[in-house]
C-alpha cells in the first residue's frame, strides 16, 4: 500500500518483479565475481490479464550515470533470465526492469485475429497509434522510419503491405527500441556484485616461516634466507606465499616450544604474539630483517611470479605500543590489570584481545584500517586474516569495504574456523576467500554434502572455499595415521575440489605427520613456537607431484572454477568420483580418489557422458594427467582401481574421438 | 556499511540477527494467522567471539506503542525459537532483538573457572560490577535486590555465600530482567502478521445460483424463494453460502442458453455481465428482489449459521450506469467504440473491463472499494472476487488494505485460475483464501506433490487454499467420467485435505456430470446463462453423505488446519493415504480414498506411529468416521480395500488403547 502513495503513476505499474537472482541477503549483501566472469540473472516477473511484459536486465560499474541494459528472455512459468559479463575491478550495481508492452500484445492478437479471418480495420489504427507514439519518443531515422510504418498501418488500400509492416522484424526491432516506460517497474533494492581479480577465484597458496628458512635452528631465518624457500615455491607451480605474522614478538608471558608455559631463553615466541619494545603492527621483527628487507622479498617473489601474503591478526603481545599508547583499546579488569585472552578455563596471557567495545571504537577501527593501507603501501594485496570471528563484523565490514574502494584487487582471506553462519556472515560481508571445513571432511558422504552447499547453493554467490589439507594449527588425524598415500590424496581433494587451496610447507610435502600428543591436532615441535630445520630436499618429498598437480590446474580451465563441480556414482563407499566442466564446455576433468590410505580399492564409476557432450555411442580416451596414462572407456559405466602405494588418485581429462581430414582417428 | 555510520552506537552492536522466519519476501508482505493461533518465529542470531547472546522475540498489535517480548531458545547451530500467539483480529507486529549479554558469558565462565580450582578473586568483582549496573537500571525491590547481591559478590569473607549467589536463580532471573541492551541489534524491516477469524481458515463453502430457486424454468427465482436452499446447505453442515453476482444483468448482447452468442426471447443472462438501466454495482437485480429483500436474506442465513458470501465482479456490460457517468474509466478503439473483452480470437461483446490505465486510475479504485464498503453496510463480511488476475496487483493492495483496516473479520476469496506465481502474488498481497489447481489434480502423485507444496512449504504462511471439485465454470472430465464414486471421492478429498472448501450446488450433490460437450468443462445447460429447476430431493442425492463428511470436519479439531497434512505409503498408486493431527496432539484423522472410481482397490498403509503418539507394540483402533466401521489394527503396515461402488474412502480416527481404572482396555 505504501507504494501506491508513493507516486502518481504507481497505481498503473502493472508489473510486478519477485525473486531475483542471485541476491544475497534481499541485496544486503553484494554477490562475487571476477573479471570477465558473466552474471546470470533470473527473475519472475509478470503483470496482470493477457499482455505480454517486456523484461529488461540493467547494470553499471558502480561511478557510472548510466546503466547498460539487455533484453531478458521468457523461460517458462513466469521466470526471466539475462546475463552481463563484468569486464572491470569493483562493484557493479544490477537490476531488473519491466513493463506491459502493448505494441508485443498487438502484435501477438493480430496474428490471431488473422488466423481466425476477423476484419482487422480498427486493429491496425490500434497498431498505427501505437507506431505513432514510438516515433514521437524516437530520434532521427527512427522516428522517420516509425512514422512511414505508422501512414502504412493507417493505408485502408493495401492490406498486404499493412500486414507485412505490422508482423515485420523491423517494426519489432524499432518499437523494441522505443518502447513505452511510463509504467514501468524496477525492482528495489539495486543489487550488487564485486568483481575481484582472477587471483581470488584460482589461486594455490605456500605458506612457510622465514624465520626456518636456516640452515640450523639457532640461527633465526631472515628475509634474505627465503630466496630457497620462493625458488621452491614457485618450481611446485603456487601463485601465493602466505607468511604467518613477521611483526616483532612479545616477551612478557611468552610462550615456549609445544607452547611450554614459559619460555626457555632463547625461544623464539609465538608470531601472533604481536608486539615489542621494537614495535608493533606497522613493524616487522628485527630478525627477520628490515622495512626494505620485507619490501626485497616482495619483489623478489613477483620476479618468480609469486604474491607475498600477510597476515592480519589483530591482537597484541602485553608488550605491544598499543597497550601503553591506547590503553582506552583494551579491557580493563577490576584489579586495573589488561583483560588478557581467556578460553575458560584456558588463559592466554601472552595476548591482549582488542576491546572493540570501547567508546573509542572509532578510532580503534581506523587505526587498523590504516595498517592495512601501510601494507598496501609495501606492495602487498593479499591478506590472511587471523580469527575475524573474534571481532565485531560491523568492523570487517568497515575495514574491507574502505580498502576495495581504493584498492578492488585486493585480496582478503579469512581465517575463521567456527560455526557455519558466522564463517558465510563473514563472507558476505566482503572476505574475498575464506578457509572451510575441508580440513575435517575425510569420508566420500562428508566431502559430498559440504562441497555440493558449496558450489550448488546460494552460498557460492559469496563464499569462495579455499582448500587447506593442512596449517600450522591442525595436523588432522587423517594425516596422522595416513602417511604418503593420505598426503597426496588430500594434496588431489584440495587442488581439485577447489580452484583456490593451499599447504603449509614444507611440512606438507615432507608428509610431517607427528602431532604433538595422541588426540592432537597440534603438529609436534610446531614452528609456532619454534625454528624448524626442513630437509626439503629428501628424496621421498611430495615436491614434484605437487608441482604437477599445479601444472594440471593451470592447464586445465575446467579447474579454475568451482561452479561445475559435480559429484558421480562409484559403487564404492571409499572411492570419491567429481567432474568440473570448463565455461566454454571444451575442458572435462574428472577425479577420482581412494580415500583409503592402506588398501587397493576398484569400483565402477557411472558418468553423465550427455552432460558431458560426449557421444554414449563411441569410445573415449580417459587421460590421467597425473600419470599420463590413456583408458579407452565406452559408455557410462567404467571400471577403476586405486593403489593407494602406487598413487591414490586419478586426475583424468576427457578426450573426445575425432575423425581427422585425413580420415583417422584421434582423441582431443 | 551504511549501518556503520548510522549512529554512534553502531560500531558495537556486535549481535548479527539473518534469516528471521516466517517472513514473505523480506517483510514486503505479511503471513496470515487466525484468532488464537500461534506464531513460531526462527532467526539465526550470533555474535563475534565466544560471549553468549540473549535474544527476545517483540510483537505488537498494530495500533498499540509498547512492544510484548518473550525469550528465544537456542536450538542449534545458532538458530533460535520463540512464539506468540495473536489474540485479536487485526495486523500484528513482530521483530526480533538480540545483545551481546555479558552476565549470560560471566556467569558461563565462572563455572568453568570454578571446576579448573581457579582463583575467583577477581571474577566476582567483574560479576559485582555487572550486577551493581543492572541494578541501576532496575526499579523498587529488584534495584534493592540486585545491590544486595553485588555486595554478597563482592564480599571475600563468605565464598560460599558469593558462589551460591552468583550461580544461583534468583540472580539469572534478575538479571534477565534488566540486561544492557544499550548496544542490542533489532531485525529491521519489522514483519507483520495479519489475524483473521477462524472462518478464513476453517470454512465450508455452498455455492448456488438463487435464481434457480424455484419450481418451474420459466419463473425467475427470487431471495424469498431461497430459504429452502438455506436451510438445505444448514442441513448439510456448510458455513457460507455464496452467490453469484446478485445486480441488474446487461442486455446489449447478452449471451443465449449454452453461450449461444444471442439471446432467445426471455434468455436471462449471465450474472457476470453486470450492470443495466437498472443499475450496477450496487443494486440489486430486480427479478431477484430489493435490496431490502437480500438484507432479510442474510438475516435468514444468518439464523441458520450460515454467511452470505457476495460475489465480486469489476466488469461491465454496456448497459452499466459506468459506461454512460464514467466513460473515462474504459478503453475506447480508435473507431470511438468501447473495447469489450477479448482473448484473441474469442469476443465478449456483452463485457466491458474497467481500464485500469487510466489517467482516473484513483477514482476508479475509490469507486471499487466504496462499492465493498456499500456491500459491508448490507451485511456482507464475505467476498469472493472474480477473476482478480486481470485487474492490477496494486489495485487489490489497496483495496483490501483499506477495507480490513475498517473490517479486519472481512473474507476475500481469490479466484484466480491462472499461472502459480499470480495466484501466489494475489495471495501474498492480501487475499484471505483462494481457489487452488486441486480440480485439476485427480492422481496420487499430483496430489500429493501440490498438497505437499501448499501445506510443508513457505507457501502456507500467505496462501489458504480453498478446494473446490466443481464451480459453475469447472465441470472436470474426472466426474464426468467416473460417476458417483468420482463426486464421492473428490468430496472427501476436498474437505479433509482442505481446512476450507466448497461446492457448487445442487449440480453436486446430484452428481450432475453432462458436459456441454466432449472436451469440454462447461455444464450442459448451465445455470451460468438459464434458470435450472433441480430436483433436490433426488433419492441418490449426496446430501446426507456431504451432512456427515462436515459434522466430521467440526468434530475433528485435526481437520481444522492444513499445516499438519503428511502423506503416507499405500503400495497401490489408486490410494491414497494421509493424515492430519491437532495442534494439541489428541486428535488424529488418517484418510485413504480410491482415486479409481470403477474398481475395488486395495492394498497396505504404512503410518508412523511414532508421530502419532501410537505404542507401536499395542493395538489401536481405526474407526472410520464414514461407515462408523471399527477396524483393530497393530504395526506399522495395515490393510485397506475400497468398493468405490459402496463407498471409495474412509475416514479414520485412530483411538488408542487405554486402561480404565476398572481394568479393562478401551480405545479414545
Amino acid at each position: 500500500m505504501g507504494e501506491s502513495a508513493a507516486d502518481s503513476d504507481a497505481g498503473r505499474r502493472r508489473v510486478v518483479i519477485e525473486d531475483v537472482v542471485p541476491c544475497v541477503d534481499g541485496g544486503r549483501f553484494a554477490i562475487k565475481r571476477t573479471v570477465g566472469e558473466e552474471v546470470v540473472v533470473e527473475c519472475t516477473a509478470f503483470a496482470d490479464g493477457h499482455d505480454l511484459i517486456d523484461c529488461r536486465l540493467r547494470y553499471r560499474k558502480d561511478g557510472n550515470t548510466l546503466w547498460s541494459e539487455v533484453p531478458m528472455q521468457a523461460i517458462g512459468n513466469d521466470r526471466w533470465r539475462g546475463h552481463f559479463v563484468v569486464e572491470e575491478l569493483g562493484r557493479y550495481a544490477y537490476t531488473v526492469t519491466a513493463w506491459v508492452d502493448h505494441f508485443l500484445s498487438w502484435r501477438r492478437d493480430l496474428g490471431k485475429w488473422i488466423e481466425a479471418g476477423q476484419d482487422l480495420a480498427v486493429a491496425f489504427q490500434t497498431g498505427a497509434r501505437l507506431v505513432e507514439a514510438a516515433a514521437a519518443r524516437a530520434q532521427g531515422a527512427d522516428a522517420a522510419r516509425l512514422a512511414t510504418i505508422a501512414r502504412v498501418l493507417r493505408d485502408e488500400s493495401d492490406e498486404g503491405a499493412r500486414r507485412a509492416a505490422a508482423l515485420g522484424e523491423e517494426l519489432q526491432m524499432l518499437m523494441q527500441r522505443y518502447p513505452d516506460r511510463r509504467f514501468a517497474t524496477t525492482h528495489t533494492p539495486e543489487l550488487a556484485v564485486v568483481v575481484d581479480r582472477e587471483r581470488a577465484r584460482f589461486s594455490a597458496w605456500y605458506e612457510f616461516f622465514p624465520r626456518s628458512c636456516t640452515d640450523e635452528p639457532a640461527r633465526h631465518g631472515r628475509f634474505a634466507d627465503c630466496e630457497a624457500r620462493l625458488n621452491a615455491a614457485a618450481a611446485m607451480g603456487f601463485d601465493v606465499v602466505y607468511l604467518p605474522p613477521i611483526h616483532p614478538i612479545g616477551r612478557t608471558h611468552r610462550k615456549g616450544r609445544n607452547n611450554a608455559e614459559t619460555a626457555a631463553p632463547g625461544d623464539v615466541g609465538s608470531p601472533w604474539a604481536i608486539g615489542s619494545a621494537e614495535g608493533g603492527h606497522r613493524a616487522v621483527h628485527p630478525e627477520l630483517g628490515t622495512l626494505e628487507d620485507f619490501r626485497r622479498l616482495v619483489a623478489a617473489a613477483a620476479r618468480r611470479g609469486l604474491e607475498v601474503a600477510l597476515d592480519l591478526a589483530f591482537q597484541c603481545s602485553p608488550d605491544h605500543p598499543y597497550v601503553r599508547e591506547h590503553p582506552e583499546w583494551f579491557l580493563k579488569r577490576p584489579d586495573g590489570s589488561i583483560q588478557y585472552a581467556e578460553n575458560p578455563p584456558k588463559k592466554y596471557q601472552d595476548i591482549y584481545p582488542l576491546h572493540f567495545e570501547t567508546d573509542a571504537w572509532r578510532a580503534l577501527w581506523d587505526e587498523l584500517t590504516d595498517v592495512v593501507f601501510f601494507w598496501i603501501e609495501q606492495g602487498v594485496r593479499i591478506f590472511r586474516v587471523d580469527n575475524p570471528h573474534t571481532k565485531p563484523f560491523a568492523f570487517w565490514e568497515h575495514l574491507i569495504g574502505r580498502v576495495k574502494a581504493r584498492h578492488p584487487d585486493v585480496i582478503f582471506l579469512s581465517e575463521a574456523f567456527t560455526r557455519p553462519a558466522v564463517m558465510y556472515r563473514l563472507a558476505k560481508l566482503g572476505f574475498t576467500q575464506s578457509y572451510t571445513y575441508f580440513t575435517w571432511r575425510n569420508t566420500k558422504w562428508e566431502l559430498m554434502q559440504y562441497f555440493t552447499e558449496l558450489t550448488q547453493t546460494p552460498v557460492r554467490e559469496y563464499f569462495r572455499p579455499n582448500l587447506w589439507p593442512n596449517t600450522p594449527d591442525i595436523l588432522n588425524e587423517y594425516l596422522q595415521v595416513g602417511g604418503r598415500p593420505a598426503f597426496i590424496a588430500r594434496l588431489v581433494l584440495a587442488a581439485t575440489l577447489g580452484a583456490s587451496y593451499g599447504i603449509y610447507g614444507p611440512a606438507f610435502e615432507l608428509c610431517e605427520a607427528r602431532a604433538r600428543e595422541p588426540g592432537s591436532e597440534e603438529y609436534l615441535d610446531s614452528e609456532k613456537y619454534q625454528i624448524r630445520v626442513w630437509p626439503v630436499d629428501r628424496p621421498d618429498s611430495l615436491r614434484e607431484l605437487i608441482a604437477r598437480v599445479n601444472r594440471i590446474r593451470r592447464e586445465n580451465p575446467a579447474l579454475h572454477h568451482d561452479r561445475s563441480l559435480r559429484f558421480h556414482d562409484v559403487d564404492n563407499d571409499m572411492l570419491i568420483c567429481y567432474s568440473k566442466t570448463s565455461a566454454a564446455a571444451d575442458n572435462t576433468i574428472v577425479c577420482v580418489v581412494n580415500l583409503d590410505p592402506h588398501h587397493v580399492q576398484s569400483g565402477w564409476v557411472r558418468l553423465p557422458l550427455h552432460e558431458f557432450g560426449l557421444d554414449p555411442h563411441q569410445p573415449y580416451q580417459a587421460h590421467d594427467l597425473l600419470s599420463d596414462a590413456r583408458y579407452l572407456w565406452s559408455g557410462e559405466r567404467n571400471y577403476v582401481e586405486l593403489n593407494p602405494h602406487v598413487i591414490p588418485a586419478h586426475i583424468f581429462r576427457l578426450r573426445r574421438r575425432v575423425r581427422s581430414e585425413r580420415d583417422f582417428d584421434y582423441y582431443m
